[in-house]
């Protein structure tokens, strides 16, 4: 079972929009059990979406195409589509009056351009839109090598969604019973390279559960892991990967880390709070973007100047004097600091240079101290991140985090 | 001049991951002068791979491929090329030594896997990743019906796009010194609906420059104007749409808001704090993404607790009891105290019910306070943004930031 997405826009190709179609359909499609073999975009061309269509109908079963189904000039999806497959077209009365009454509740003469919307090709299944005047259709194939149906949808996300998920995949549902929806777990790994951790667990996988997929993907301080397969095998495979990597793996599915940081400090009833000078906020920010943080995450300081640092977390000046804002002992005061005031169990800190400007020979762009105050005293990290401004925040935040969660694992197992 | 890009990865068909890639090779391909045509996703899988090259090479003049370089054993785009065009490989030493000295700098062992990176076809272009151990290069096609080059791309973005930026486009621009750049312009708004904007200048826009095409893209509190067309036209319908939306427009090109505030303050030699409460860094991170923000933004809280609130920021127990910690009074306070306690020109302050908990008839979830304190008094505005979490942070910021910017704009022009 084969099944390909055609994009249809010419905003797609000059880069103007993101396709977000095809990782919604992608995933939803995998939901029901249908894998998308293939998708391609192509512009507001005749000759373009009929080729598109031509290779796709000797390969798949199922084709879907989205947008060019607007009114005006440049939407001609339909039109080609017609012309491709030699179709007639009739009035569909039940679009024709709900485009009518679309306007008339707004209050709005409806424009010549859009009467032509209720114009649909003869047998095929018409789909309304809820949120637009432009119907989609399903529409059988007459005589491809292999393609049966071919799914036509509006391009504007909250046309389609919506026609998608009442109507196609119900049709889906009942024209292919026996799809099996496909599975698949991911782990979660917080500061592990990639390659290492497929030298980790990859020879056991394969050797173990060779019918379940293995696929890594990476973003800095953070790598999914991907098992894909039949149900009960994945469960052992997934159990057999997480005794491999232990505590380097912080969750499955889409949790973020920070979501396994405040979840971990619920358990154990614990406080935690932050002070940033380099990360500027992008630690705290992660904190509270889990809803409920407010119990556990008690606040922060973005201590950017010096000054800031000594009056508010009480870092003492001849420790910035003698060895700099960026330093171990001056990430122990923050800490120290950010916990005493706030009353948390747990105080991060961060000072580093996140660049572009302002590295030395001796604490290049990228350098970061990272310490953590508990009740069992004061932890520092040197770390190296030599990346962008926005991604060395990120990973920072990415290592304060992981070195929390590590530390809560530890002191209360 | 046809250009075809692959997209190669599993994760893009799964819909695990959105496909940013071909929005932004489609924006910079343009701006060099070339006009995708068509892009193509598939999976990792050899005979995949090998046939959406086999079906570029008759059409395409340049293939841009991307994904699938990585050390795994689901990465095997340069193998199927390799094997497909029957290249030979052999060790680049650069590469083995960029790779060498990446894992020495970070103190880590080279992985085994990582080793056969420096693996490039013979006679191709290597271009050297500066964010990661897999070279991209370039090949000149052997024997395509059309396709003389084919391009071969990491997929990580940070690793993409600086090797499309420092390398590709220098390579495109030599080898085909005729493209002539399809021009835009961007001009960003905040704080205005897309409706509104186009109200407001697309008939004056089509009346008087019809050449020039006009186009809208929006996230929340943020719409793009996006103008095309011939350069001269272009900048005197620029000026045009400038001179109607005035101070709403905040930059142009990639701009972001903060960057605006930020050049703001520094030309004004203002400077700016925060605290917040609901947005919990999210408005500190934003400021603090600019660099060179250390000379204007001294700081902030992320006051997420009423004690944090009393204690750090002065707010008083008797406010937040008789109005509560969401309200106009605490805003005001919390604004207050950070302009006080920072030594800061203007401070900004939210607090607000980010949700999806929390939320009262009186003060449903998406509610915010916004205060702005400078040396004339306080502003608050109460807000209503009812958006998921991480979308109403981003709101919120993206208005207190706008706030500052329009009365530095109003106070010292």
């Amino acid at each position: 079972m084969n099944v390909e997405l055609i994009n249809i826009g010419n905003e797609l190709l000059l880069g103007l929009v993101t396709n977000t179609h095809a990782s919604y359909l992608g995933q939803k499609l995998a939901e029901l059990g249908f894998l998308l073999e293939r998708q391609v975009s192509v512009g507001d061309d005749a000759e373009q979406i009929a080729g598109a269509i031509r290779e796709a109908i000797d390969r798949a079963d199922l084709i879907i195409t989205t947008g060019g189904l607007g009114p005006t000039s440049d939407d001609m999806t339909a039109s080609v589509i017609g012309k491709f497959f030699n179709l007639r077209f009739r009035i569909d009365e039940k679009v024709r009056k709900a485009n009518e009454e679309w306007f008339r509740r707004r209050g709005a003469p409806m424009p010549e351009l859009v009467k032509h919307q209720a114009l649909v090709p003869e047998g095929s299944i018409v789909l309304l839109n809820q949120n637009g005047t432009a119907p989609g259709f399903i529409l059988p194939v007459p005589g491809g090598k292999q393609a049966r149906w071919l799914a036509v949808l509006p391009g504007p996300p909250r046309e389609l969604k919506p026609m998608f998920e009442k109507d196609l995949a119900a049709f889906l549902r009942n024209q292919f019973p026996d799809r099996t929806p496909i599975h698949w777990r991911v782990l979660r790994v917080a500061e592990v390279g990639e390659s290492v951790v497929q030298e980790r667990v990859e020879k056991k996988l394969k050797k173990e559960f060779p019918e379940i997929q293995v696929a890594y993907s990476a973003r800095p301080g953070e790598v999914d892991l991907r098992l894909l397969g039949p149900e009960e095998t994945l469960e052992r495979a997934e159990a057999a990967a997480k005794q491999i990597l232990g505590h380097d793996v912080f969750g499955g599915g889409d949790a973020e880390l920070e979501q396994a940081v405040i979840s971990l400090l619920r358990d154990r009833k614990k406080t935690a709070a932050c002070a940033e000078s380099c990360t500027g906020g992008a630690l705290a920010n992660r904190f509270t973007n889990v809803s409920g943080s407010s119990e556990v995450f008690l606040g922060g300081w973005i201590a950017y100047s010096d000054e800031f640092k000594k009056r508010e977390l009480g870092v003492r000046a001849e420790i910035i004097e003698s060895h700099g804002a960026v330093s171990e002992p001056t990430a122990r005061e923050m800490a120290e600091g950010a916990r005493r005031r706030s009353g948390a169990d747990y105080a991060l800190s961060m000072t580093g240079i996140a660049g572009p400007d302002g590295g030395t020979a001796e604490k290049p762009v990228g350098t970061v101290f990272i310490a953590l105050a508990s009740g069992e005293g004061v932890q520092v990290w040197r770390e190296f991140f030599p990346l962008d401004r926005w991604t060395f925040k990120w990973r920072a935040a990415q290592a304060a985090l992981n070195r929390l969660r590590l530390a809560l694992l530890a002191h209360h197992e």
